[in-house]
């Protein structure tokens, strides 16, 4: 582990070190100068659209229940704020990325990398923010951190593969391990540091799929929890604590444990420095479980194509690949606001009723809406082979309409809105920005235009201070 | 879930609840008043057996990290103690036990289940005495905490079984649903929190064998966080964060995700109420790893048994389970202290050489003692079917001595010295306890005979702090 940075191979590490010590040194020698100016630039775009998501999420009950284990736990002041100021004296970076981290989470329009079935976002950001804030890191070595974080989380992710995926929360298992290089980074861990650190936080990667069932908040302890975890392993590192060396592919390790037959080991380190996970995140244009996006845009599509109406429609067949039938299959009918977005068939409905399925257009009205419900019962997923093989790769999607007229319309799509192929606009961005802060109750439009002006500027800034929608 | 907890059927859950449901009920009801005298008493000695480890492990470099860590990000005062004093001022609960919890675990002398595989003192006390000094609770509730929390963690970890053995280690991820009963048990929560509490306790549930390895910290990294992380399910809980029902059989749950095709369902709740876990704890005799304890018997019985003294021994074979050769087949020749705990060769070198193997037996001297090494080259482990069918629920040993002069014995042990059918006696306890204290550095005598008054006098005490070897 003794080679530069600029000497990453693309095609592997050299013979005498693991995958994993390949990616780690990476990651403690990254530079800021380094990084391309489009990675730069998506970065930023990534850092509005989390910053607009915790906004959103802030009054969730399970970001209260949190908030209020920080207060009992925590420090009583500290150099890390809450996006939402709702602890004014802040908190140590650790409180205040748990919060952040779970607040994130909540309204489900956050980042998705494809190939790692992960949101990178709700960890990564939170964690990285909070302790830039700590240490007083600049815009440049936050970006640079938040870089190596999507890298490692996302490469971890892929590596774990969709067999992982089957039985644990990959934003959980894998972000720890984004979050934790990304504060290495920031702490300026060296080699040997990083990859302890990445070590220790692999043994506490966790995260289940069982709170599906019940319409429970575990989804935001998962997120919570990586950034904790995270930045407990950095910081315990930095102070002398050890980690195992091979935390990815070793022989009880993360792969052997949690992803029995479905790793991909090349997925550690092919093409680092060259291939940057953060221009493969997608963003969520639609308010739901991003497995139905592919479906919502196909559906659109045709309706608008072939001027087909809400009340047109006799059915709707949703092909899919397995893993959206697994989660979605899991979430019934959905009695919750949150369980209804991972409904295909509400989901679908909300769409073709209202053209449109934004965060604002699922509500509790919504849940009691006859015509939603009926359309609902009309919908069926079906498991598309050709689609599933090519997913996480891609997220395919192809739906087959028909009306009551007897007509029938077949509609695919191969990339979601929002896919790297297909991205949203700096204007897009911030409207939908702007609706996530509405959504979260903020309508102080000044403060708003001035932390969008911050997010696009974020490489220019000496102190991370003030990102939060209370001035301090 | 209405029924009192006086009517639990040992035969199994009524047939409208889980068998978590029946668990969560148990626990969330049990009163001191229904616990058998004889576990009042073994939780008085597992604690003192716990405290002492606790001093014995505080100057190890990975809880000079995490307490390190506490005092980043933690509050600067607080009513929970550390075992040690080393903060004078108390912090809060979830760090007075990350700080204990690792520190409890170190010399590898706390107490083993051995039915479950895990440690349950190491992670049940360090959180239900900081939650206690932090609630003002008095001995009799925190007793009564404990008993639960050795209920729920060590019938977790029997239901995980074997095969999850293989691949984590239980003591984090069934130790953290110990916890987490415990304290909700110490906050009063009712059923239906206790078992949401249960479920996002599991979601968090982590450890793997990975560690091993490389002679890293990850072991203290379990047991710590297994107390932080079932400390913030349960506090959560209390403020109205929800977690999933059914968290070990449920179809995305632990059972599936981290013990497929292992789990024993029965273990969860057969005979609640009546076959106590905390009975069947063993303590630890040998300062050794669990798994070698019943061939250092086994060989210190033959050496005795047929007056073998140690330069006599050309070879030791040593028949056992195969979850012990894959533990201690990890550690390789024991390169530090900690390792050589872990390789069978090096503990029957100790023991058969100083005829005991307790924890001032074990040196960075000896390490480099040529007659121990050499020794240790000439033993071998082998797998035992016989032996193997009956573990966990018994840990057995066979080891064969072929002598330098030709002649070969044989001894097998059935039970190992501190087994619940060879427990130690009160007095054993007290002098366990002071070689810990010794080897922690504590030395003040009336302090220790104090202390351990206090903790034969537990269920009179009305306040629990003090239980420090400094006084505040």
């Amino acid at each position: 582990m003794s080679q530069p940075a600029s000497s990453t191979n693309p095609k592997g590490p050299p013979p005498n070190e693991t995958r994993t010590e390949h990616l780690a040194r990476w990651a403690a020698n990254l530079q800021f100068c380094d990084i391309p100016t489009d990675v730069v630039e998506r970065t930023k775009e990534l850092f509005l659209d989390w910053f607009g998501c915790t906004v959103a999420g802030r009054h969730h009950p399970a970001v209260s229940a949190i908030r209020q284990f920080a207060v009992q736990m925590g420090p009583s002041s500290g150099r890390s704020e809450l996006v939402d100021g709702s602890i004014v004296s802040g908190t140590s970076p650790a409180f205040a990325s748990l919060i952040n981290g779970a607040s994130s989470h909540v309204v489900e329009q956050d980042d998705l990398h494809n190939r790692s079935i992960m949101h990178p976002a709700t960890v990564i950001f939170p964690a990285a923010l909070a302790v830039a804030q700590d240490i007083s890191a600049n815009g440049q070595e936050f970006i640079t951190a938040c870089v190596v974080g999507y890298e490692v989380g996302c490469r971890a992710g892929e590596y774990l593969g969709k067999g992982h995926y089957e039985k644990f929360h990959t934003t959980g298992t894998a972000g720890v391990l984004g979050v934790v290089a990304a504060i290495a980074r920031l702490l300026k861990l060296n080699e040997d540091q990083t990859l302890s650190a990445i070590g220790t936080a692999g043994t506490q990667a966790a995260g289940l799929w069982q709170f599906l069932l019940d319409a429970t908040h575990s989804k935001q302890v998962h997120t919570a929890k990586a950034c904790f975890d995270g930045i407990f392993a950095a910081y315990s590192t930095k102070d002398g604590l050890l980690g195992p060396r091979d935390i990815l592919e070793g022989p009880r390790a993360m792969g052997v444990a949690l992803a029995p037959g479905s790793t991909i080991p090349e997925a550690i380190d092919r093409n680092l420095g060259t291939d940057f996970a953060i221009l493969s995140s997608s963003f969520k244009w639609h308010a739901s479980c991003r497995h139905t996006h592919p479906s919502v845009d196909a559906l659109l599509s045709l309706m608008h194509k072939h001027a087909v109406a809400f009340d047109d429609i006799e059915s709707v067949v949703a092909r899919t690949y397995q893993a959206a039938i697994n989660v979605l299959g899991l979430s019934g009918s959905g009695e919750t606001v949150h369980q209804s977005k991972f409904s295909m068939g509400f989901v679908l409905a909300v769409a073709a009723k209202k053209g449109q399925a934004m965060i604002t257009d699922f509500t509790e009205e919504d849940l009691r809406n006859a015509s939603l419900r009926d359309f609902q019962s009309r919908v069926s997923m079906e498991y598309d082979k050709e689609i599933d093989e090519k997913f996480p790769e891609r997220w395919q999607g192809t739906v087959i309409v028909t009306c009551k007229s007897g007509r029938k319309f077949t509609e695919s799509v191969y990339f979601a809105k929002g896919d790297p192929e297909f991205p949203l606009t700096r204007s897009e961005l911030e409207s939908k920005a702007r609706s996530l802060f509405a959504y979260g109750d903020f309508h102080e439009h000044e403060t708003i235009d001035r932390l969008i002006q911050r997010s696009w500027n974020l490489d220019r800034k000496n102190d991370l201070h003030g990102f939060s929608i209370t001035q301090r």
